[in-house]
C-alpha cells in the first residue's frame, strides 16, 4: 500500500475509499492482501456485470492466449472479431429485432461518447448536444462538455460549449413532464437552445444518483429527436449489457436509440472495450475518421463473445436478473422504511440507489460497511446516495449476506451522525 | 470478411489497408486465415514493441489469469499495481535518475493526453496548450484541439479552441531555428498567443511524418516553456517504450519534462493501457478529478511489468535497437539514393520514415508490399511517407527479408505511378 | 430608393418593411419624401423616447455644434461630459437614492453589453452566463451568446459557449414560478450549469415580445444572483429611459443592480450613446481595459444633459407616461377582446405588445397599417406580436389616430388572411 | 475634472494620460477649459483626419439639423443615406474602378469587424480568421479573438476561439517572407491551421506600432486569400479615409479587397459611423441578419457626405497629405538620426510611428510634450512608439511648431531616463 500511496498521483480516488490491497477475486467475492473477505456490491464500477474472474469466460481468454491468435491489431480483421461481430448479431441483435451497424472505438466509454458526438455533429451539421441535468458521459473535453457534474467541469480549465442541459426526468417534482419543457425550447425559435445534433440520454442516471426515467418519458424524448432532426443517442455504458435486467436498459420502453454506447460490461470480464451500434443510415463515417490504437481490444471480444453466448442465448437470465433486483429492491425497500422517514429507494433491474439525503449518512455506511466486509459506492450529485451494482450473478445468499452488512452500518451510521449533532 | 464488411460502420480503416483476415501472430510474424506469413514492420501501430504475442510476456499474464487475481479494480490497489510501480520506479526512472508521480488514466493515449492537458491548465490556470505543426496526439475534444490533422479536425464539427500551432523543428528549412519564432511569438504581448498552459511535443512526429526534432531544438523548447511558466509535456506515446533506442525518447537529449504520456508500447503485449508520469511539484490533482473506467488495467500492469524486467534490466537492448536502428536506416538511405533522387530517409532508433514525396508513390508501395507479404504503414500529412516500426525484437533475418520486399514494391510503384503519366 | 436598392447590401431591413424615404420628422409625426405624413409608434426601435428632433434638445445641441466645443475626444475630459455626469448624477441616481460609477462604452448597445458581461467575468473569474429564453441583448460575438433568436444566433458560424438559457417570467405557464428552477439549477452541483458570472435580465423583453416580468419574480433573481455569487445585470437599453414610467424600468420592484446597462433613448435625440452604471465596489477595471473610439461621443451627451434636465428634474413626466399608457393598454384590450378571442395584450408603461398569435396576421396588420400611415414594428420569436413603442411626449390625439389605424388594419388583417385559407 | 475623476468608472485612460478638460476646438488646436492651446497631433486616435470641427463640414450638419431632417432612423431610407450613397459611390468608388455593396454596421469599428466576419463565416461556412500579430481590430468578442494584444485578450475572461495569428510582414525580420510561410501553413493538411473564412489585414498596423506592410506582401496576401477560398477583408478603419494619403490605405499596392472596412475618419466629423463594403458576390447576407439600433446615423451621413465632396473630388488633396507625410517623415527621421541611434521611424502618408524601442523614453516624451501643449499618443505592444496622427488638413507651421515641442520633449526624455540608470 506504501507504493500506491507514495508513487501514484494525488487524483487517485477508489484506494482512499477502499484502503486495502485486492490480490485475487471470484464471483462477488473479493479477498484481501491480508486474507479478508469481502462481497462486492460495486462491482468495478459497473464492469463486472458476470462478476471476478468469471471461469466460463476465463477459459475463452485463456485459450485464445495460449493459441498464439492475434492480441493487438487496431481495427484489421480477425477470427475474434468475426466471431464477435456473428455472435452478437445474432445472439443480441436479431433476436430483439435491431439493426446496426458497429463500431469499436478506443476502448473507454467517454472515448465513445466523443464518437457518438462527432458522428451526431456530422450527420446533422449542428453543434448542440442536448444532455440532462445528473448525465454522465465521461471526462474527455468532449464527453465532459455533456456530463453535469460541476466537480468534473471545473477542471477542464477551459469553456465546455456544445451542450444544453435539460432537466431529466422527474427533476421538477413529480406533477411536471420534463419532456414538455424539452419540446416547447426547441420549438421556441427564440428559447436561445440552438439546434441540436443529438439528445443524449441514460434510461438510469448511475452516477447522477441512480434516477429512473419512466418509459412514457423516454418515448417523449425518442419522438422529440425524431421531430428536431437530432440524433437519438442511448448512453448504455453503465446500464445496458443487462444491469436493468435486458440486455439493453432501452428494451422496456422499446425505444429504437440511432445509437447506443456501450463499454463497461461489454467484454463481460473487466477487459477495456467500447463500441457504438449505429443505425445504417446514420453511418456516414469516412475511413479512419475516429481512430484510437486500442480500438476493438481482440482478448476484450473474445470475452465479450463467451459472454454472450453464455448468458444471452435465452431469456433465463433476464429473468434471474429480475426476480433478484425485486429481491433486492423490497429488501432496501423495507430498511428504508424501517430506519429513517427520509430514505428513498430508486432503480431498475440491478441496479439500485439508496438515498440517504445526507451526505454524512451515505459516507459513514459505506465507510462502515467496509470495515464489516462490503464494497459498496455511492453516487449522485452530494455523494448522498448509496449505490448497489452487485454481480448480476450474485447468489441469494452472499446478496443476502451483503445487505445484513449494509443494513448495520447504516444503522450504526444514522447514530454516528446524530451524536455528532448534524 | 464478409462479416467485418457487412457488419462494421464505414469507419473502419485498417482492415481496407490490409484487407485479410490475421489469425495468429508471434515475433513479427503474422498469419492470415488461409496460411500466409506475413512481416509486420507496423507492430500494431507501435503498440507492440517487443512483437507479437512475445512468450515470456504471456507467461506472465497466463499466470495472474489463472491465479483468479484482480482483473479489474479502477484504482484500487492489487499486487499488480505495487509491483508495476515499484518496478518501474526502480528500474526505469531511478536509473535514470528521474523522479515522477504516476497516473494511470483511461487506457487510451488520447485520454492521458486530456489528463496531461488538464492538470497544465489545472495548474497554471490558463488554457492556451502550444503544439507543433503535424503534431499528432489523439482524437477525443481536447487532444484533437492539438493535432495539427485537418482530416481529423474538420469532422470534430465544433470549434476546436485552446492550442496554438508553432512550426515544429525544420518547418522553415534548415536554416531557421523555429524554437526562436516561438520564443519571439511568446515574448511579444501584441503576438495574439495568449500565454500558455503547456507545450505539448513529440522528439519524433510519428503520424506526422517521422519528423525528427533535433536536441538543441527540444533543449530550447523546454527552456522556453521554464521561461514562461508552461508545463512542459512530452507525448512519448509512440516513441517511448525504447522506440528510438533508449526507454524514453527524450533521454538523447538529457530532457527532464514535466510530464511525460506514456502509452502504445507500455503494456508491451497490445493491452490497453495509459500512464502520465507527473513531477511530485506539479501534481495538483484533487482525488478522482480525472477518472475512469479502465484505468490500471491490472493484465496490462501484469504484462508491462514482465516487458521492464526482461528488457531494461540494463543497456543491452537499447544497444540493440541502436544498432538494428543504424542498419535499417542505411539500408533505407541506399534505397533511397538509388532509385529516385527525390526520396528522403528520416528517423531516429528504429522509428523511420521513407518519404515518398508522391503519395501515390508511397499507396502503391505499401499496396504492394503488402501482397508480396509485408505489413508497413505511411504516414506524413498527405500519406506520403512511408512508415517503418518493426518489432525491436526483430532479428535480422526478418528485416532483411522485409526490407527486400519494400525495395522490390517500391520500384514496381515507381514504374506503375510513372506509367500512369503522374 | 433606388440608390438603397441598388447599392445597399441584401442585410438592410426596415427599409424594407416601410418602403418609403423619410425625409422629416416632428415629435410623433415623419414625412416621406412625397409628402405624405405618417405616424410613428416605433420611435427608432426605442431610441426616441422624446420624439423625433425635440426642439428644446435640439437647442442644446445646435448651440454646442455652434461654439466650436469638442465633439470628438474619446475618453477625454470635456465640459459636455462633465456636465452630463453631473446632471445625471444629481437629477437621476440621487433622487433615487442610487450610487454609480459610469463608464461609457462604444456607442452600441452591444459594446455595452460586451463590457458588462467583460467586467463580471474579471470581476468573479467565472465564464458563464444566465440570460433567459427570447432574450435580446445584440448582435456582436459576447452579446449575441446570450441572446436567444436562433435566426441572429445560426449567422454567426461559429459555437457560442458561455451562457446558459433560463425560462423567463411566466414561460412555463402562469402556475410555475420560474426563478425556483433557476435556483434548483444552480444549487445542484450535478446540473451542468456552471457557476454564473452574471444573470443578464431584461425586466420586459422588448425584442422577445413584450413579456413582462413581474416584481416579486426580478427580485427573487436579483436574490439569486446575490446567493450565488454573480453580478446582477440589468439591461435597460431598450426598457430604460421612461419607456415604463419611471426612468428606470426596475425602479417599481425596488432593485440595485449591481450594473445597468443604457443606450438607445439616452441621448434623447438618436444620436448614438451608450453607458453602463457600475456599483463602486465591482469597478474592477483597469485602465484602458475596455476601450472604442466613439464612447463618450459628445454632442450625444450634450442632447443626453438637455433631456434629462427637461423631463426628469420631477415627477410628472412619469405620471404622464404612466397615464398615456394605461390608455394604450385599455384601447389595445378593447381591441383585442372585440376582434378575437385569441389576441393579448402585454406591457408595462407605454411599451405594449399586441399579440396576434399568428405571423400572418401581424405581418397583414403592420403592412396595412404603414399603407394606411402607421410606422409600427412587430416582434417576438414569430414575429407575431405588434409592438407599441409610440414617443413618451405623444399627444393624445395623434396616438388615438394611430391606434384607430391600427384597429382597421387588424380588421382587415384578419379578413386577408382568412380568406387565404390560413 | 473631479466630477470624471469621482464618477467615472477606473476604466477611463484618455483623461489619465491627457489630464485637463478640453473644452473647443479647432482644425489642429485645442483649447483647455483654462485657456491653454494645445497642438494636436492624436486626431481622436485617427477619428479626425479632417481637423475638430471643420467648418465646411459643420455648415452641412447645421443645416440638417435645422431643418428637421430624419436623425434617427435605423436603416430606413432618408435623403441623407441616399445622398451618402450616391456620392460615395460615384466620387469615391467609380473613380478607383471599385464596386461594392454598402453595409451601415452599428457605428463602432468592432461592430462593423463583427459583420465582416460574420459574412465571411456565412460565405465560406468556415470558422478560422487569420489575422496577424500586432493586429488590432477591436474589443467585442468577436474581434477580440482577432487582436493581438494580451492586455485586452486577457480580460475577456473566456476562451477567444476562431482566430490564427501569423507573422506580420517584416515580423521575422528583413529577410524572411512572411506570406510563404501563411501559404505554407495553408498547403499543409497537418499544420493545424484550419481552413480560413478570412484573412484580416491592416495594411499598416496603428495600435501596433505603426507597422507598414509592403506593396509585395499585401499583394501575395490577397493571392493567398484568393487560393485558398477565404475572404480577403482590409481593416481600413485607422488608415482609411486619406491617412495614408489616398483614400483607401491599399490603393498604392492595387488591391482589390473583398470587404473593406471603414470607420473613425469616415463621417469627417468625429461622428459615429462605420460601414462595410463588400463585393456583390459575397454580399450573401438574408435581411436583417445583422442589425443595430444606430446603424448609418444620419448626421453622420451628412457629414460624410460633405467631407468626401470637398476633399476628394480630385486628387489635390492626396497630393497635399503625401507632401505634408514626406516633410513629416523626413523631420522624424533626422530627429531621430539626431538623438538616438535606436530610434526608428516608421510610416506611411500621415501615419508615422517613432519608435523609442524603451517604452519608458517614449512615457516621458509624451508626457513632457503635453505639459509643452502637444497632444500625442504611443502605440505598439510595449507602448514604445509615439504615433503621429496629425489631421490631414494640418498647416504647415502648426506641424512644425508641434514637431518641435515633440523633439524638445524627446530630448528632456532621454535625459530623464538615463538620470534614472535605465
Amino acid at each position: 500500500m506504501r507504493a500506491v500511496e507514495g508513487l501514484e498521483s494525488k487524483v487517485r480516488s477508489y484506494s482512499r475509499s477502499f484502503p486495502a490491497v485486492f490480490s485475487r477475486a471470484r464471483g462477488s467475492i473479493i479477498l484481501t492482501e491480508n486474507g479478508r473477505q469481502m462481497i462486492d456490491f460495486f462491482s468495478g464500477a459497473g464492469a463486472l456485470n458476470y462478476g471476478h474472474n468469471n471461469h466460463r469466460i476465463k477459459a475463452a481468454i485463456t485459450e485464445y492466449l495460449a493459441s498464439d491468435a492475434m492480441i493487438h491489431g487496431l481495427d484489421m480483421a480477425t477470427p475474434a472479431r468475426i466471431e464477435f461481430l456473428e455472435t452478437f448479431n445474432s445472439v443480441i441483435l436479431e433476436g430483439r429485432g435491431l439493426q446496426y451497424r458497429y463500431q469499436f472505438t478506443g476502448p473507454t466509454g467517454a472515448n465513445a461518447i466523443e464518437a457518438a458526438l462527432k458522428l451526431a455533429r456530422k450527420v446533422t451539421g449542428r453543434q448542440n448536444i442536448i444532455s440532462f441535468t445528473q448525465g454522465y458521459h465521461g471526462l474527455s473535453l468532449g464527453a465532459i462538455a455533456a456530463t453535469g457534474n460541476r466537480f468534473y467541469r471545473k477542471v477542464s480549465g477551459v469553456s465546455l460549449p456544445g451542450a444544453t442541459f435539460m432537466p431529466y426526468d422527474g427533476y421538477l417534482g413529480p406533477g411536471v413532464d420534463t419532456a414538455d419543457y424539452v419540446r416547447k425550447l426547441l420549438m421556441d425559435d427564440g428559447s436561445g437552445v440552438d439546434s441540436p445534433a443529438a439528445i443524449l440520454v441514460e434510461t438510469v442516471q448511475g452516477e447522477g444518483g441512480i434516477n429512473v426515467a419512466s418509459k412514457q418519458w423516454l418515448q417523449s424524448i425518442q419522438a422529440i429527436a425524431k421531430e428536431f432532426g437530432a440524433v437519438f443517442i442511448v448512453d448504455d455504458i453503465q446500464m445496458g449489457c443487462g444491469r436493468t435486467s435486458e440486455f439493453f436498459s432501452f428494451e422496456f420502453a422499446a425505444l429504437s436509440p440511432d445509437v447506443v454506447v456501450l463499454s463497461k460490461s461489454l467484454s463481460g470480464y473487466g477487459l477495456p472495450l467500447s463500441m457504438l451500434l449505429i443505425k445504417e443510415e446514420l453511418d456516414a463515417w469516412e475511413p479512419g475518421e475516429h481512430t484510437g490504437t486500442f480500438r476493438g481490444n481482440n482478448l476484450a471480444l473474445v470475452s465479450a463473445t463467451a459472454a454472450i453466448n453464455m448468458y444471452w442465448r435465452c431469456t433465463r437470465f433476464s429473468e434471474e436478473i429480475r426476480r433478484m433486483g425485486e429481491l433486492l429492491l423490497r429488501r432496501l425497500e423495507a430498511i428504508a422504511s424501517e430506519h429513517g422517514n427520509d430514505f428513498a429507494v430508486r432503480g431498475r433491474g440491478m441496479a439500485l440507489g439508496f438515498d440517504c439525503q445526507m451526505t454524512e449518512v451515505a459516507e459513514a455506511t459505506t465507510r462502515r460497511a467496509f470495515e464489516k466486509g462490503l464494497i459498496v459506492e455511492r453516487c449522485g450529485p452530494d455523494d448522498q446516495v448509496v449505490k448497489f451494482l452487485p454481480a448480476l450473478t450474485i447468489d441469494f445468499e452472499t446478496l443476502n449476506r451483503g445487505l445484513e452488512i449494509f443494513e448495520e452500518s447504516l444503522i450504526e451510521a444514522v447514530t454516528e451522525v446524530r451524536g455528532k449533532g448534524c
